[in-house]
């Protein structure tokens, strides 16, 4: 008999998650009851916002108990179901956790259409990434054609799309990204006006140089030293968006805060925090127009798949922390 | 010959600034060319905003310059003039200086009437103080009817007022200040509905207490923990108004920057930047209201009035920074 192979948080980590931090757990594959479904999942969403669900306390969404399976978005097909609205073999999003098969009462799943599309874009361009970058910058950034647009971790699954949205909106684009092959990608394939690459470069200095009027709008998804340097480069009216603040997601001796904040004053800037939960009732608008520049190549999408299966989701978190990947990190389950 | 005596800087200070960063001067009384007027000064606005005109270096404004006569609010009256807006007599504001008798094209030289509130009134509630008031909590802060709003440095010019039209729109007011009797003023003079003492109570558990449901606007003219502490309790689309941060004006080692800045994301919150030269334009529409207010007496006016002329200046300064005043802190020059 086949199993439903599992990763469920085993404690609370301190500082980057440690593999005693996870527990490898397999159970029968569940049967869906009236108005269920058993998704089979294919490719799993490696996201740095996990790092967050993970700690105790309050914040925008409910800490992940220990002992339960890690929340996870992820893509598959319906296996079984008697849902009336899902069939098997249909295709689905949904929030299916760390593990191989998902029971559900269909809420927050959504049929996705492969032929746009393979499946995993749907967690990163097609999906949540891409409407965070999406509604970000136009929504909280306010982005308008000309203003110069800063992305830090522009490599990544949002950066990416921000700066290319950014692009395709008339925007001059910085991207803030680690690595020179990640700032090449960039540059070379997806069009951003200049890139800086933190680990070599002064990204204060480098901005100097590339943003000589100022920054209007900065898309934040790290935080830290990235962000006080931004913050002294701020045009008159600048946003700041806070999308996230992955170098500090790990951090055992406190967040570090902006010290150069009091440039928001200076500037006359903002920063604005989002969540992308709240704009689900305009996700629609968003996905049909992200589709629209994906068919006419104006957006590119860009997933880096890692095999080996749930058992690897502990190594793969480590490698999204490690900043290796590019594009939208998805792990691959079963066939895929 | 009557002289007059002036305070100019003499050095950038590091820290809080010493007697030896400045300069007493005199010169003779001056006289006025075609165009021109001389204003004998009452009244000298005390400022934390002036520490950080004695930095070099690019902010809102330009530094003083070292050897020149320091930068500030004051009102008086002409003394002699070849302005044809200008009479003897003239009761007037204008960025004077820290001196006896200012020279003056006109530029910037409004003329005040004393029968609608004493001159110094015009340094405060009247004046740059309650507009910032004014359009902080207003424009920045989009303060609405019911809105729970924070207050720091509530003591202070800025922040009683913002405190009081907080009250005036219909919202329930905390105000953050150092000490049992600008708090027990606060409370029982200025009716805000609790307040804070930093130096005696816990900012972050008082409140829990006082802000049950969250904070929806916060004034903050000190920055530091006070700021941290505030952010752990936004509420839902907070909107905090960074008007100052006279905590970190002084320090050596560093501004401290907000380490709790990711509840913005949490609380889909913003942090607004915010410079009063920008309303310029406005200022008739605020001022008449505000004017409304005291006359009707919705709004009281405090201001606290140092004697000791020019030379008491550095003094009146460190005053201010030790959180010794309660309102507006002015300094008495010649006969006021």
């Amino acid at each position: 008999m086949s199993m439903n192979h599992q990763v469920r948080l085993a404690a609370r980590p301190s500082g980057l998650p440690k593999h005693s931090d996870w527990e490898l757990t397999a159970e029968p594959i569940p049967t869906p009851g009236a108005g269920e479904l058993v998704a089979a999942v294919s490719h799993i969403s490696v996201d740095p916002a996990m790092r967050g669900w993970m700690n105790a306390g309050a914040s925008y969404i409910d800490p992940v108990e220990i002992g339960t399976v890690m929340r996870a978005a992820a893509v598959g097909r319906v296996l079984t179901s008697e849902h009336p609205e899902f069939q098997p073999g249909d295709h689905v999003y949904g929030t299916f956790g760390v593990q191989e098969y998902a029971l559900s009462d269909g809420r927050g799943v959504m049929k996705i259409d492969p032929s746009l599309a393979p499946a995993p874009a749907y967690l990163g361009t097609l999906g949540l990434s891409g409407l965070t970058a999406y509604f970000g910058l136009l929504d909280v950034g306010k982005l308008t054609e000309g203003d110069t647009v800063v992305v830090s971790g522009a490599g990544g699954a949002v950066g990416n799309v921000a700066g290319q949205i950014a692009k395709i909106k008339g925007a001059r684009v910085i991207g803030i990204a680690g690595g020179e092959s990640k700032c090449r990608w960039l540059g070379d394939e997806l069009g951003f006006d200049a890139t800086i690459d933190y680990k070599a470069q002064d990204v204060r200095a480098a901005l100097r140089e590339s943003a000589p009027d100022g920054v209007d709008v900065f898309f934040d998804n790290v935080g830290g030293e990235v962000l006080d340097a931004v913050l002294t480069r701020l045009a008159r009216g600048a946003r700041i968006v806070i999308c996230g603040a992955v170098s500090q997601y790990n951090t055992t001796d406190g967040v570090r805060g902006p010290a150069n904040y009091l440039a928001l004053l200076v500037a006359r800037a903002s920063m604005t925090g989002m969540v992308i939960f709240d704009y689900a009732p305009r996700y629609g608008e968003a996905a049909s127009e992200i589709a629209g520049w994906l068919a006419d190549g104006r957006l590119i999408s860009r997933v880096d798949v890692l095999e080996g299966g749930v058992k690897s989701f502990p190594d793969a978190l480590l490698k999204l922390f490690a900043g290796e990947n590019t594009g939208k990190l998805v792990l691959q389950v079963g066939s895929g």
